[in-house]
C-alpha cells in the first residue's frame, strides 16, 4: 500500500462534483445577494458507470454549523440545480453533496427487467436495499420498508413482482432513508453575502451641505440640509450622500477653481481632512453640531430616505494625526511627506497615508474605527473615497470587520480606475461599485459595457451605480447637449442600472459650463467654494426626474440588473433595452433618442417569445413618463423622439388578459 | 487587535495576483504541455495607487523544492505574461508572485520631475533605495550603487542630477536586487504534467493479432504481427495497438456476430479476459510466449513504432480471480454476479468488478499492478477499455502511480461517453481521449466540434485521439459513402487531430458491411471470429494512407491542435481549415469535399493577414497528396473536388521569398 493511496480517504466515494454556481474564484470571494432572493446553485454531478446520483445542496450562515440542505434536480448534460431563500441579511456558505444511490439504481433497473428469474434475483436484491432503508428510517416508515422487504423476498407471480416493485408510495418512502455513508462533498464551501435591498436597488442624490443655504453667501448647515429633505424626497431618491463633513485644513487650503490663492473666505476642498478642529471623527463646526447631523439622520429616515457619508482616508497637512501618529506618513529626508498626487491632478492640500508604515496594524485599527464611529451614530452607508489607493487587504479585513457588528452596512467604492481593480474591489466586499457609465455615450459603447455588467463574470459580485456627473465628472455630452442630454442621461442611468446617482443640483438645473474646454472640471466647483442654487429655476428637471423614480419604484423589473437585454432599432441614435422582475410579471421597455439635437425615428425588433409577449395578440405600451399609451402588436414597431420634447420612452407593457365583445383588458 | 486582523500576515503585501492561466479548475488539476514546449504563463497583476509592479514566473519540477524564475512583463489591462521551457518529462509546478518595486516607481516618478527643489528631494528618496539594493548586491555591482547612491546625494545642479537619477545601466543594475520582503505569491500552485510527444501527436493503427496469419483459417501470432511492421510502419504509423491479448475466458464464450451460440471452433471476445489459462498478467497462448511478445514489442521500436496494449478491467466468468477474490465481485442473493451491461448491449461473458468492495484497496493495487507488469515488459503505451466504468478516484491514483515510476507512459481513455464525464477522466490524467469524430460529419458538426476542442476549456488538458472507425463503429457515412467516404474520413481525422487512429485492415479495405441494418457493428466482426485479410486488395488506401502520414510528419503544423481555425468556403459541402506550427512558419491548409458522391466546387475565403501570407503577392499551394502546386492569390480562391478523383486538398502553404527577374521562389 503505498502513501498515495492512503491519502485517498475512501475509494468507494463515486460521485463527482465540478463547476459549482455561483463560483466567484473559485471560492475566493462571495456572490452577492438580497434578502428574498432565491439564490440558485448549479453544479456539474455524476458518476461513473450507469448508477443513479442523488444531489443536494447544502447552506448555512456562516457563524452556524449544521447545514440546510434542498433537493437538486438534473437539467441535462449531468447540469444539477438547486436552491434556497436568502432569508436574512449576513455571510452564507454553500456546497454540494452527492451519493451513487443504490436504492434509485436498482428501482430504474428493476422497471426494465422482463424476464420471471431475473424479476425474482432483482427482487431479491431490492429487499436488501430496502432492508438498509428501513434501518435508517423510524417509527411507521421503518414498519413499512420492512413489509415491503418481506414481500419482495416471498412474491414469485411475475406481475405481482413487478407492480410491487414498482410501488411509486414505497419508492417515495425508501428514497428518504438514502444511505450516504460514501457521500462526496464539494470541498469549498463558497461565501455567499445577503445584503438588505437598497444594496441592489437605490438613488443616489449629491448635494454639498455647505451648499444648501437657500440665501446667498451663507455658509450651508446640517439644518438646511433638513429643510431640503422634502424635496429631495419628491424627487423620489433615497440615498442623500455628503461629501466629507470634517473639519477642513488650513495649511496649503485651496481658493475657488482650484487654485493655490486663498483669501480670508476661502474654504477650501471638504476632502482636505482635518485641522486643529479635529479629524475624521469630528464635523466641519459651520456645519453644526453632532446633535443637528443626528436630527438630520433620524429625519431623512421619516422621509424615506437614508444618509450616505462620504470615507475619505487621508489628511490635510494640519490634521492632528500628522503630529499624533507621524509614523503613518511617508517621511522623505528633507523632512516633508509627499503630497496625493493623481496625474495630473495635484492635491497640495492633502498628504496620503503611508500604508506600508511599521505600525500598520496601528493604522487599520484607527480608519476601521472611523467607520465605527459613524456607524454608531446611525449611518449605514460609506461611499468610499479613491478605495484604490489604499491596499486591498485593507479592505477586505475593514468592510467584514464593520458588517460583522453591522451588517446592514453599504459600501459604495469609488473607483474610476482600471477594470480589474474595479473587479477586485468589488470582489472584496464594496456593496455598489462606480461604473465607466459617464463615458459611455454612444449605442455601441452603452451596449458593450452594459452587457458586461449585466452577463459577464462580473455580475455575482460588481453591482453597477450609475452616476452621469459627479462633482469630478461633467463630461463633453452633458456640456454640449443641453436640456435634452440632460433627461437622456438621467434616463439612462435609472433605468439601465438599478443603482443611479446624480450630483445636484447642478444636475437637475442643467448646469453645464466647464473649468475650461476640453476638462470635464466644473466652472466655479462646490468642491471649491460654496453654491447658491435657484431650485426654482424654470429648467429644473426635478419633476421629470420624480416620475423616473417613481417608474423605478413601481416596476420590480428595473430594481435589478440581471434581466437586461438590448433589442436591434434600424438607427444608431436609437437604443432599446428591456428589462423585466425574476417572476417575468413585470416587463420594462426602454427607448432612449441619443442625440439631443434632432429628431430620431426607427422600427424597434422585439423578441416578444423571449419576452414572454403573445406573438398574436397586440399589446399595450405604457409610458410612464408621459402617461401616453400606445398599442403595438408584432415584434416590429416603429418609434419617433423629439429630443426637444421627449428623448425617451419608459413603457410599461400591459399584456391583454382577455377579451371580451369589443372590450380589452390590459394587466 | 482583533482575531481577524491578526490573520492577515502581512498587511503590506500590497500586490494582488488573480486569475493565473492556464488552469484547469483553479489548480485541481494539470495543464498538460510536451517536452520542449515554451509555456506561456498569465496572471493579472496590479496594485494599489500608482506604484510600479515587478513580477516574476516561479516553476519547478514537482519533486523539487527551489523554484526557477522568469521575468513576467505586462501586456496591457493588468495581464503580465512570462514563460519557461518544459524540457523533461514529469509533473512541474508553477505559480506567480509580485511585489510593488519602490525603486521602478521611484525611477518612473523621478523622470517626470522638473523642478530643482522637487528634484533633490527626489534623489535623496532614490538614494535610500540604491542603498538598499546596494546592500542586497555584493562585489562589484555592490560599489558601483554604493556610488551612485553617494552621487545622487551629493548632485546639486538639475541637469546633472536628471542625467544621474536616469542612468540606464546604473537602473538596471538596481533593477537586479529588488526589496521582495513584501512579495506576495499566488496560494495555488499549479501542476503541470509535460509528456513525450507522442501524447500529443501520434498515428494509430488497431489490429487484432489473432487475424494477423495471411493464411485463412490458421490463428494469428505475434510473430505473424511481426511480420506485418514493415508495412504498417509504410503506412506512417507510429502506434500499434492490440485489443486484449490474454487467455480469453470458455464460460459463455461469445459466437461469431455476437451470438450466444457457440462451437469448439469459437474463439471467443478478447475482452473476455481470463481463464484457467490466466488473466490479465498472462497472454493468450494461441497468440505466442512472453519472448514472442518481448521481441514484437523491441522490434516495433527498430521500426520507428511502439506496442499499444489494451487494459480491460473486468473478467470473464472463469478468471482465476472470481474465485481467488471473490470479495471484488457483487454476489447477488441467489449466488450469481451480474454480467456486465451497457443497454442495450449485453456482455454475458464479463463480470465487472465490485469498486465498492470492502477490499476496494487491495483491488486498486493489483489492478495497479497489472499496468506495471506490462510497463515492465516495456510497453508505455495503454488503450483503457470504458473508464467510465470504474471509479474516478481510481484512475487518478493509478495513472499517478504508474507515471511516477514510468513517467514516459501514456493513456488514451476509451470513452465514448457524456461529454463532463469525458473532459473528467481527461483531468485526472488520461493522456489522450477518444471524441465524438466518429458522430461528426456533417460541416456545421465538425466545425462546432473542434472548435470546441481546440479553443474550449478543455484545450489545456483533453488531447484529442480522433478515430474514423473502431472494431465497435463503422458509421453511417462510411457504409453509405464508398471509397471516397474512407479518403474524406482518414484526411479528416489525420489533419483535424494531431493524434489518429484507424482500425485495420478493415479501414484501408474499406470495408463497409454492417452486422444489420441501423447499427454501427461490423458484420463477422473480429470481435468474435478470426478474420483472413487481402491485403495486396486493389482498393487499398495504403498508399494514400502513407502520403497522409508523410505530410503530417513533415509538417509541424499537423503535430498539434491550438491553431486549428475554421474558414468560409461558399459551399456547405466543402471544409476549409488551417492549421500552422508554433513560430507560424509551417502553414498547412486543407479543403475536403464531404459529399462522397458528386464533384463540387466554391470559393474560398482565407484570413490572409491572421495567416501571415502577403496580401499582395501570389503564393503556391503545394497539394501533398497529389504532388500538384498551384498558384493563389489573394484571399478568395477557387476549389472544386471530384470525390472519385481526389476528395481533399492536403495544401503546403510555400510563400514566395524573393523576386528576381522571371523566377520565383518558394519557402
Amino acid at each position: 500500500m503505498t502513501d498515495v493511496l492512503l491519502q485517498v480517504s475512501d475509494g468507494r466515494m463515486r460521485a463527482v462534483i465540478e463547476n459549482v454556481t455561483p463560483s466567484v474564484d473559485g471560492g475566493r470571494f462571495a456572490a452577492k445577494r438580497i434578502v428574498g432572493d432565491l439564490v440558485l446553485v448549479e453544479a456539474d454531478c455524476f458518476t461513473d458507470g450507469h448508477d443513479s446520483l442523488a444531489c443536494r445542496l447544502l447552506w448555512r450562515l456562516e457563524d452556524e454549523t449544521a447545514w440546510s440542505e434542498a433537493e437538486m434536480v438534473p437539467m441535462g448534460n449531468d447540469r444539477w440545480r438547486g436552491s434556497f431563500t436568502a432569508e436574512c441579511v449576513g455571510r452564507y456558505r454553500y456546497t454540494v453533496t452527492a451519493w451513487v444511490d443504490h436504492f434509485l439504481s436498482w428501482r430504474h433497473d428493476f422497471a426494465r427487467r422482463v424476464d420471471g428469474d431475473d424479476l425474482r434475483s432483482a427482487a431479491l436484491v431490492g429487499a436488501i436495499l430496502i432492508d438498509g432503508a428501513a434501518g435508517r428510517a423510524k417509527g411507521k416508515e421503518r414498519t413499512q420498508l420492512k413489509g415491503w422487504a418481506t414481500r419482495l423476498r416471498s412474491a414469485s407471480d411475475v406481475l405481482v413482482l413487478r407492480a410491487l416493485g414498482l410501488d411509486e408510495e414505497l419508492a417515495a418512502v425508501a428514497a428518504r432513508f438514502p444511505d450516504r455513508s460514501l457521500a462526496a462533498t464539494f470541498p469549498v464551501e463558497h461565501p455567499l453575502v445577503v445584503d438588505r435591498l437598497r444594496a441592489r436597488f437605490s438613488a443616489w442624490y449629491e448635494l454639498f451641505p455647505r451648499s444648501a443655504a437657500t440665501e446667498s453667501g451663507r455658509h450651508g448647515t446640517f439644518r438646511d440640509c433638513e429643510a431640503r429633505l422634502p424635496e429631495i424626497a419628491k424627487m423620489g431618491f433615497d440615498v442623500l450622500y455628503f461629501p466629507p463633513i470634517h473639519p477642513i485644513g488650513r495649511i496649503n487650503r485651496k481658493g475657488a477653481n482650484n487654485t493655490l490663492v486663498t483669501g480670508p473666505d476661502s474654504v477650501g476642498s471638504p476632502w482636505a481632512i482635518g485641522s486643529a478642529e479635529g479629524g475624521h471623527m469630528s464635523l466641519h463646526s459651520e456645519l453644526g453640531t453632532i446633535e443637528d447631523f443626528r436630527q438630520l439622520v433620524t429625519h431623512a429616515q421619516t422621509h424615506g430616505m437614508e444618509i450616505a457619508m462620504d470615507i475619505a482616508f487621508q489628511c490635510a497637512p494640519d490634521h492632528p494625526y500628522v503630529t499624533a501618529h507621524p509614523e503613518w506618513f511617508k517621511w522623505r529626508p528633507d523632512g516633508t511627506v509627499q503630497y496625493a498626487e493623481n496625474p495630473p491632478k495635484k492635491y497640495q492640500d492633502i498628504f496620503p497615508f503611508e500604508f506600508e508604515s511599521d505600525d500598520w496594524r496601528g493604522l487599520w485599527q484607527e480608519l476601521a474605527n472611523v467607520i465605527r464611529y459613524w456607524a454608531n451614530e446611525g449611518v449605514r452607508i460609506f461611499r468610499i473615497d479613491n478605495p484604490h489607493t489604499k491596499p486591498f487587504p485593507f479592505w477586505e479585513w475593514a468592510i467584514s470587520e464593520i458588517k460583522r457588528d453591522y451588517p446592514d452596512t453599504l459600501f459604495l467604492a469609488e473607483a474610476f480606475t482600471r477594470p480589474k481593480v474595479m473587479h477586485r474591489l468589488a470582489k472584496l466586499g464594496f456593496s455598489q461599485s462606480y461604473t465607466y457609465f459617464a463615458w459611455r455615450n454612444t449605442k455601441h459603447e452603452l451596449v458593450e459595457y452594459f452587457s458586461e455588467l449585466t452577463h459577464g463574470e462580473g455580475r455575482e459580485y460588481f453591482r453597477p451605480n450609475a452616476w452621469p456627473n459627479t462633482p469630478d465628472i461633467l463630461n463633453e455630452y452633458l456640456q454640449f447637449g443641453g436640456r435634452p442630454a440632460f433627461i437622456v442621461r438621467l434616463v439612462l442611468a435609472a433605468t439601465l442600472a438599478a443603482s443611479y446617482g446624480i450630483y445636484g443640483p447642478s444636475y437637475e438645473l442643467t448646469e453645464a459650463t466647464p473649468l475650461k474646454p476640453d476638462t470635464e472640471d466644473y466652472l466655479d466647483s462646490e468642491k471649491y467654494q460654496i453654491r447658491t442654487w435657484n431650485r426654482e429655476a424654470p429648467q429644473s428637471l426635478s419633476s421629470l426626474i420624480a416620475h423616473v423614480n417613481r417608474a423605478r419604484r413601481d416596476n420590480p423589473a428595473l430594481q435589478s440588473d440581471a434581466t437586461l437585454r438590448f433589442f436591434p432599432v434600424d438607427n444608431d441614435n436609437l437604443l432599446c433595452y428591456t428589462k423585466s422582475d425574476q417572476a417575468h410579471e413585470n416587463l420594462v421597455v426602454i427607448v432612449v433618442n441619443l442625440d439631443p439635437h434632432h429628431v430620431q425615428s426607427g422600427w424597434i425588433d422585439l423578441d416578444l417569445e423571449a419576452l414572454g409577449i403573445d406573438t398574436k395578440t397586440p399589446y399595450q405600451m405604457h409610458d410612464l413618463l408621459s402617461g401616453a399609451r400606445f398599442l403595438w402588436s408584432g415584434p416590429r414597431n416603429f418609434v419617433q423622439l423629439d429630443p426637444q420634447r421627449a428623448p425617451a420612452h419608459i413603457f410599461a407593457v400591459r399584456r391583454k388578459v382577455r377579451t371580451e365583445h369589443n372590450f380589452d383588458y390590459f394587466l
